[in-house]
């Protein structure tokens, strides 16, 4: 990697602004790497998609805001509405398969996965909904290790909030992990490859 | 105004992050102005010191990151010896007077305020220090509303912490208020002038 850079986007409450906040510490704080992480907010924030971009580089980072983003990340389809042509082609779109019905970006590598019901089936609190999230993106992106995450969450939460958080990182590793071993031996080598690459 | 920008400085942990989120919600969800809240780290963010930024406009803002900040808050010595230098002349400076003992900037207007000892003595819990800060921040620009701070922290925090952060606000900004009263009315007229004017 030199720079990858990404988007969370999805509606106020969601955590999308701590799921950035968590990856920009996990790379700077924990790995050495240089991070940016920026909210822009217009008078459209009023009840509409929030969006939380990190950029993360081996190099200094001149500019801090996305242009074209590797990785973007869509909770509602509100924001996947507003900001789904962020993603550039050959990068990676993650949605909630819950929150997100239609996406017509067809030059994207789209993975549509149940974050949202499935950290509340498993765990039963939808508050580490976006830490679930989290635990994807490091799966399909290894920009990060989820021990860097760890570090960085244990910062931010109570000490009894930090199992409920490890299980939602993990959950969201397994579905990542799971989603890529579905491509197939074939696919799934070329998909590490991109990654690498990205 | 047209554009002011606000530079929080501090140690990981103080929630100098979380002021700035709640500073750039203010304005944007609730007054419909324009924000951008950006942090910056590199590898020396380990154990060092913590920045956040925010500018709030009634334009749209096309560079995130504040180079010449209106106002600057730090709260350990360390993040001043660091940022010191980026408030301009004439500009608000900010800083808690127990943490920060030697400040050398003397084109800045200074304010050095007890915000941690009073936050600790009156309401017990030091938690809330970044709210009294941000009061006191409040007081001293007229940003925005208390009323907006209140209305965006609200969205943050769980209801039984509610009270505990309103009451930190309002310590602040009794002391900001105290200090602009402590001017006598002629410096204080000139100072309100001031406000207005950047």
């Amino acid at each position: 990697m030199n720079t990858q850079s990404f988007v969370f986007t999805g509606s106020g409450g969601q955590g999308v602004i701590t799921a950035a906040i968590i990856l920009g510490e996990a790379a700077a704080i924990h790995e050495g790497l240089n991070a940016v992480q920026t909210q822009v907010y217009g008078p459209e924030a009023r009840g509409g998609a929030t969006r939380a971009d990190v950029i993360i580089s081996t190099e200094p980072i001149h500019f801090p805001k996305v242009v074209n983003a590797n990785v973007l990340v869509c909770l509602t389809q509100e924001a996947y509405d507003k900001f789904g042509r962020i993603v550039q082609p050959g990068g990676l779109l993650i949605v909630d398969s819950l929150y997100v019905r239609a996406t017509k970006n067809t030059e994207a590598r789209q993975v549509m996965l149940p974050m949202y019901e499935t950290t509340k089936k498993e765990i039963g609190n939808p508050v580490v909904f976006n830490i679930c999230v989290l635990g994807c993106v490091l799966a399909l992106t290894w920009v990060v290790t989820p021990d860097s995450v760890l570090s960085a969450l244990k910062t931010k939460i109570a000490p009894k909030y930090v199992d409920m958080n490890s299980k939602a990182l993990k959950l969201g590793l397994d579905m990542g992990e799971k989603w890529r071993a579905s491509l197939g031996p074939v696919a799934a080598q070329k998909e590490a490859a991109k990654i690498k690459k990205s």
